[in-house]
């Protein structure tokens, strides 16, 4: 069969579990999961063995470290997916909610219903674990599946999609309601992301590079996840002991993750006072400075230069900049950010009002790290990805990402006059 | 200046007043949208000047009537768009309000504010009135807006920018809040639906051909509206004489609309008795019947192809299909509709409840006529558009659908452990 009847095949058996999918009780949803979970525990050494073939070739093909590292499934990765599964069977099923029936004045009643979207196209790289969080996260808001895992992770998710199939089966549920592409060509995600009769929505996850690729030519939207230039500013009237802890968390905490802060920026009235404890914190952690001319005169750093401003280090370098106003810090954050998180640090109720207004991106934060956003920590449960998109969904996506709503009107044999 | 350069300036300078816009208060807006009103009705005779200069070039170029009917600013015409600007002020300002700012176990408090989603592009053909519908829905939800419409109405559409112009500098608000496209090159269009960076979402209104052709090259989000053809099925326990009313309406009410029944679905138990009826009633209105054999059997009409079931009419046709089941009549549905509006006729609560949740629609409805699905109808106030499309937004499209919600977090100095 060529790549593009493969293709299409996949996409319409799709569609067709997804009208299964969309009117699954809660109940046989999470049987699905939970015996999904009893599968993996129960098949821990063919996963093993699978997963050390994909290792096996990854050494041979010069797979990186850590590149192996995320690829490996020990029985810990194993553990945390069932644990996973179980998270999501308790999350609260999101489909079939009806909100705000409100009368109108023709008489009839008007409100709208949670639904599914239909076919989900998952397109990810090496960690074979994402196989079973979006098969559950998509499974649980009545979407059908289809996933495209890295050709490195073959065998690996081959052996998770066996055990997702035999728990869709055991649940009496189709299973075609996940399907895990079993070939490598590399044109199978060509023509993925432009069978809009069979795919609803994309979301790619993986590097930058795959993101822009795929959403430039893809003909199906795409909850896209691009990257997360962050920004802490610290406000004149900031307690400085919150900015110290926040901005040394948001840098520090972590360094390869989207929501770690790469751009610091602090008012000036403050910043003689706060930059040299920061420049402890960071000299002991082993972050790298680079300031504006403003910092430089305050403590020992590299200069910045304009490509700082722009860039995601995903690493222990910060930017430091200082600045004069709120509107040159939020002017600054709207120009260089990703609009994905930005915080400000102030104890002044107007600032942080308007900071909130005016700052547009997925998350704003008042005296919190940035750190904080993640689906898990916003009560999602678990999180497909994080949008930094502006429709449909910004921020962390869970379940409610993967879903719409339609209007449902009733009436009592009512015409329009 | 070239086309591709003439299109990013319009973008940028969007792209900048989108920004003031965002934080715009509710009172600027409408003051506005107030503002527009007065500079309409001050200059009734510039306006129907210059869409006069449109009606002598549309008739030397053979527009139909119908054509330049649509075309034509009469006083009421700029009566119903003065109107319309006070109805949009009228309505509750979405922008900037936060829901469900709940604590997590962190200690942080999390939940959404409505945000504009920035700068939208809305492309149209000869109605110029949508260009103060779309400028009024647009600004209101604080969004920039840049507007095409057809070449046919440059004239009037550039009367009518002026107005929108005077009325934003009125309320001190950025005069390229909303710009409408003063060039008739069409390849102004093909550059405006590949600038992501300048345009957040774009909202064709127009002819099937138009749209499909607008999300097939569009490197921007599309909310599209493509054809509607909805269905009435009358269930064996539906109520008859409501079935009968509601299939008259929902075809005869208005025939070239998108929520008019094209396809009347009727169980067979109930078919003898119902039919004959309809097809007096149908006979009356001047309905052109075409029926499945089970149809024929019972009235006198013509053979359905099975082209009819695929087909929008929008006119006064009717297909008719009797039907065995309600698990058939939703088969048909979910095959041949083009998931917009789709009503159930029943007395039955088990049968009425699977209807909703297992018809995919953007409307589904219970003992009302599918005429109902129509932003006024449903409470929006106004709508830019009725969306067939699955992510972001269903449905009649308001000013909630030109918004998006971002995450706000609450913190004392809140960082992750």
């Amino acid at each position: 069969m060529s790549v593009e009847n493969y293709t299409r095949l996949v996409g319409q058996q799709a569609r067709q579990a997804s009208s299964v999918m969309m009117t699954a009780t809660t109940a046989q949803k999470n049987a699905a999961l939970e015996h999904i979970a009893q599968a993996l525990m129960a098949n821990q050494a063919t996963l093993q063995a699978e997963n050390q073939k994909d290792l096996v070739a990854g050494r041979d093909n010069g797979l990186t470290d850590a590149m192996l590292d995320r690829l490996a499934l020990n029985p810990e990765r194993i553990a945390g997916m069932v644990e996973g599964l179980r998270q999501v069977a308790a999350l609260q099923d999101p489909v079939g909610a009806i909100n705000g029936m409100d009368y109108r004045p023709s008489g009839i009643q008007v409100g709208k219903m949670r639904v599914p979207l239909g076919v989900i196209g998952i397109i990810y790289e090496s960690r074979p674990n994402v196989t079973i969080e979006a098969a559950a996260l998509c499974m649980k808001s009545g979407n059908a599946a289809i996933l495209r895992g890295g050709s490195e992770a073959i065998h690996s998710n081959q052996a998770l999609a066996a055990c997702v199939q035999a728990g869709l089966a055991a649940a009496g549920l189709p299973e075609h309601a996940v399907q895990v592409i079993d070939k490598t060509d590399r044109s199978i995600v060509g023509e993925l992301i432009r069978m809009p009769e069979y795919v609803d929505v994309l979301v790619p996850r993986g590097g930058k590079g795959l993101i822009e690729r795929i959403a430039n030519d893809a003909r199906v939207p795409v909850i896209k996840h691009l990257d997360g230039i962050c920004h802490v500013y610290v406000d004149v009237e900031a307690d400085l002991a919150k900015a110290q802890s926040i901005a040394v968390n948001a840098k520090t905490h972590r360094y390869g993750v989207c929501n770690a802060m790469e751009t610091l920026l602090v008012h000036s009235a403050v910043a003689v006072q706060l930059l040299p404890l920061l420049a402890q914190d960071y000299a002991e952690k082993g972050v790298e400075l680079r300031g504006c001319a403003a910092t430089q005169a305050i403590i020992d750093c590299l200069p910045a230069s304009p490509e700082d401003w722009d860039t995601e280090y995903l690493a222990p370098i910060l930017a430091i900049r200082v600045v004069n106003s709120m509107t040159e810090a939020m002017a600054h954050i709207n120009t260089h950010g990703s609009h994905h998180t930005d915080a400000i640090v102030t104890e002044n109720y107007t600032r942080a009002r308007r900071f909130l207004a005016a700052v547009d991106s997925s998350s704003v934060m008042v005296n919190a790290s940035t750190r904080f956003a993640d689906g898990f920590e916003y009560g999602l449960g678990a999180e497909i990805g994080i949008s930094t998109d502006k429709i449909h969904a910004r921020g962390p996506v869970g379940l409610l990402g993967l879903t719409s709503e339609k209007y449902v009107v009733f009436g009592d044999g009512h015409i329009r006059q």
